[in-house]
């Protein structure tokens, strides 16, 4: 017999009673505030273009690497789960899944799926072997009908902004079509430059050629690529744009010499580039993008320290984003000094920093953010978007950055059906986080509420100036 | 008047009672499931010949480095504590143990001496300076009795399989003793080859020189040196090995080409190698090792991390294993990526990671197990091989991780007697984790009592292939 | 409306009722110990002068570094609230503070404010803008009361013993008009030479002729340059110090050649050193205190892993200790290698050590403390002292190094007011801990309680030697 699936109420709170009461008081009063996404990856032309989404296995499975670098970690080939346009049948894909489904016991992917499986499409049975089909068949049949279109769904997660995450190269076709539809979605997108700022990105020289296409600057000159980078954020600007994205092996920044970055620009511009040219060109290029931060008022956001594509074998095959990036130890004490020493004490400018190295919290990020007035702490990411992730976040930054110089959760995710369940986990958390010290008397009840609903909705308004 | 020693049956549960009741009612499940103790540092003599210990100083004190750190670093001379063949009187060092007892408050040493002298040894009074003697009869004379022999030690603790650990160099005599008699007992050995591995070892040229004479291979030449290595592998598998294991100061591979490899080991093969050097060679090593696992299926384990023979003067006073080994910030991401880029998607390797630097667990460890397919996460390993240690390995590994990339408790252990002390500690520890998920409503209680049985037995039988 | 302000009894104990019970009736029995401040930065001149403090904002926020480093992170500027000499009129400083206090939700600062807010100054409504005059004026008004007068207060606060830090230049003229008076309140210097020790100090040259000057040796010579060490330190204890204090970038140390010593001695005399250079003299002096502390048998502190000073703007226009200092990942392993090669087992000689990086409790400090004689762990430290601070430094070191390898609580503050309220925070987290371990049965109420007098008290005193 099939095993129920629910979703508990208190689930997620602290299990100390008085603890939990508070929790769920806090909680209760922030559940239905709507969702400020301002960090991801969801597609725009599913907004634009307002299609169905496919099968079980499509939507939710193959774009999901957190789950098929699970699966493959267990043996499980992903030409088998269909990833990268693999020619799996996908409902074998979606039973595979279903089969090893325990392999997630304890895992955040396991409380957003459940949380998509039951709000979502109603399923009332736990996914495992047997209940494989019945899974399938009842999320296939929804999303063919219009309640499950993309629109339909940011209607119904009461998504208030999203922001989707766009290269320099893309011509934010389709958020022209969303600005231009009739639909009163708000989808903006957000301004990511590594492939034609990172010189080691696949196709750097191509890019770059590109870019010169594009913008009609000549990107093989210093000034023209730099004014190539002004004109594309000024049509990102327009095109909603609130932020910009940077997605760096490091923390490194460089604040070189005009003509120093100018000889730089030369060596690295045709690709090919040495090591240490290309890591010292990116951290050229974070202060060059702070000064334009400067001039034309989008936040920055810095996410280092994983070091990309690490099976060699897979990323041949396969390419890029196929959950094999691992974290690394990052240095952003001495990796962000030049640029802090030029932009650190500027009113106006606004960088948000990631982390993958939790080590970084208590010791670099939450002193540096509790005192530089350009620093804020972005949540908890990636592989530490998550009960007990989240949890060290808050116990390891609060005590000297406070709240206040943090940014409340974005999900920085592509997996659309999940953003309500992330939000959700994150409320529920930080409630849960809030409650601890009331219930110690570090916080006061009153203060908590208000600092419930700064978590869940105002910080992020306020910190992408949304 | 003496305090009483008793062990509570709720011992190492959470506190809050709705979380401890479901930690009871798991553990009540696991509790008697037998021990599987897949690595550790038992005397297969103990085995073999079966004689009795000696007294509670010889065999509780001495050995355990565990104690006698702690009492060192308070200024208790080891000579006192008749350390590695010290002329003191053991009645005396049994009496320094107990006047400095306190010492180990709030320590694991103290959890599993307090578990063997109440369960073992049927004490019923704390160890302290006015018990010494009680204890160190009771115990001594307990030892010459039958039942305190090593074999009905090891049925009465319900061992199902144990493994020591022995170099190549050992000619397993004492393990072909325990397969020749008649006892059922299951003592298997592993394969750890640090001595004709490490070209720092102490002695290298003359353990290659040994290893030719015991293989009848020429360990000078690459080629038979590697011989050397195979043929030892497969004798000590056909003597009950599953498993080798390797002790190395970093996690650092090496794949060089043949001759690279073969003119590295011509430089380190008759010691005084560079420092540089002795590292490839280990590095390229752990290649090598996983190359012929990959032949005979042993399971592979990396221990690295451990800055050996800290203390210059007492090393050179007593050599090694006085409890002055420290651990070291360790790179798992760019030191194994070479033996990951040869091996790390083949079917059939199976290489289990430890560390004593838990920065990694989430940084590093939970993302590379959680993505290779060869990779497993061993448990909390030495200095973390406790309470808080195991929770904050759980807590750190298994949101990316999952449970079923972890293979279970082994105690790693040379004092025989804490060994169900340390596995009814895990069990507890782990049971107590599940609960506080299953209150958290993060995992439902049918799968934590599925989980309590494969974390307490079946994940160490299935990653040793035991 | 205000709102109120009231300490909860149980304020900061665990909220799980019976390890509260078990918190509460530990606190209960230390609550009205001493306070032992053998670490911080109180200015001498107040007890010896004893002249009515000024201000609530020149008392309270213009000194703290905690409350302005906050501030400054959102974006009010240092002027404002006169620190450092500003000309701020106090008053409008204050209303800063006050208007902002929400930012310091959730950390130390908040909870050591309102105690003294409570406790010393009778307020019972919170800080906020619109009881910024109440405050200001009801602080202020109190301060020029007799009953508010530094020594006052020493007595008031049962302060046993406290300890400033003075640099050798220091003619600690302070401390013996205090010693000289009929005033019976204890207050002892401690040696910190890091102006005459740090080659980068600012005006290290000069310091070394105004060291001459003082003592009459030739400090331009390295052993009158050590000679000049030992006659400062002489006259130190003479004034009651026990110890000396170390605060370097690193803890690298080194153990030279006495004429190695020598020669690198005469490159960096006269200022513009070589940063190899600066950190190997550093390094070096490091084993040259431990030499003489075990002829003098002060008990030597050290605090590495600051990058002092980060805002390289602040630095320019206000000097040190702006809150600028950021830690740094610190190795310990390698770095005390060569002193503890030449002093680690050495009888007589105390090294106490801090750190700002918390990855090596588990990793690196406590395995040392849990095997070197010599070595003991500080307290969680500046900004780890904090309840989540205490609280891993407890679960991260206790298990290997044990409670016997810690020194106590020391408040390492300037802020006097604040002293009662970081004692009473350590105690009570400390008690919570100790509550927590009775109620999982890892220790015996009993040993709770013993330990809960040597966590406030006992091992300060002796650790310290007072």
């Amino acid at each position: 017999m099939a095993k129920p699936l629910s979703l508990d109420e208190d689930r997620l709170f602290p299990a100390e009673p008085r603890v939990r009461d508070i929790a769920r008081a806090l909680y209760h009063e922030v559940r239905d505030l709507p969702i400020v996404s301002p960090h991801g990856h969801t597609d725009p032309s599913w907004f634009a273009l307002n299609e169905p989404f496919g099968n079980a296995a499509e939507l939710l499975l193959q774009p999901d690497h957190y789950l098929f670098r699970m699966l493959h970690s267990q043996g499980i080939p992903l030409e088998a789960l269909g990833v990268k346009e693999g020619a799996a049948d996908p409902r074998e894909a979606w039973r595979l899944l279903a089969a090893n489904y325990h392999l997630f016991r304890g895992t955040p992917s396991r409380i957003w799926c459940d949380w998509v499986f039951s709000k979502v499409f109603g399923l009332d049975v736990r996914l495992e072997a047997e209940t494989a089909d019945l899974y399938y068949d009842t999320i296939t049949s929804a999303l063919a009908t219009d309640a499950f279109r993309p629109r339909a769904l940011f209607e119904r997660f009461n998504i208030e902004v999203i922001a989707t995450t766009e290269a320099p190269l893309d011509t934010l076709e389709y958020h022209a079509t969303i600005r231009e539809s009739d639909w009163q979605g708000r989808v903006i997108t957000a301004y990511r430059p590594d492939p034609v700022v990172d010189p080691e990105f696949e196709g750097f020289a191509e890019n770059l050629a590109a870019l010169s296409q594009l913008t009609g600057e000549d990107c093989l000159d210093w000034q023209g690529y730099l004014a190539a980078h002004r004109q594309r954020r000024a049509f990102f600007k327009q095109m909603g744009a609130t932020s910009t994205d940077h997605g760096h092996p490091t923390a490194q920044t460089a604040d070189l010499a005009p003509d120093e970055a100018e000889r730089l620009f030369n060596r690295i511009k045709r690709g090919g580039a040495l090591p240490e040219d290309a890591e010292l060109f990116r951290a050229q290029m974070l202060t060059e993008m702070a000064r334009m931060s400067l001039d034309d008022g989008l936040v920055m956001q810095l996410h280092p320290g994983s070091f990309r594509n690490h099976n060699a074998a897979l990323f041949a095959r396969y390419g890029r984003d196929v959950g094999a990036d691992i974290p690394l130890a990052t240095d952003y004490v001495h990796g962000l000094k030049p640029l802090l020493d030029r932009f650190g004490n500027e009113a106006g400018f606004s960088l948000i920093l990631f982390t993958l190295d939790e080590t970084a919290y208590a010791r670099e990020l939450a002193p540096l953010a509790g005192h530089y007035p350009c620093l804020k702490l972005g949540p908890a990411w990636w592989f530490h978007d998550s009960p007990e992730g989240m949890r060290r976040f808050r116990r390891m930054t609060t005590e000297t950055a406070g709240f206040y110089n943090t940014v409340g959760f974005n999900d920085d995710t592509r997996a659309f059906l999940s953003i309500p369940a992330r939000h959700d986990l994150a409320r529920r958390i930080d409630c849960g986080f809030l409650a601890e010290l009331v219930a110690e008397h570090r916080l006061e009840e009153d203060e908590a509420h208000e600092l419930a609903a700064d978590l869940a909705y105002n910080l992020a308004k306020a910190a992408y100036r949304l």
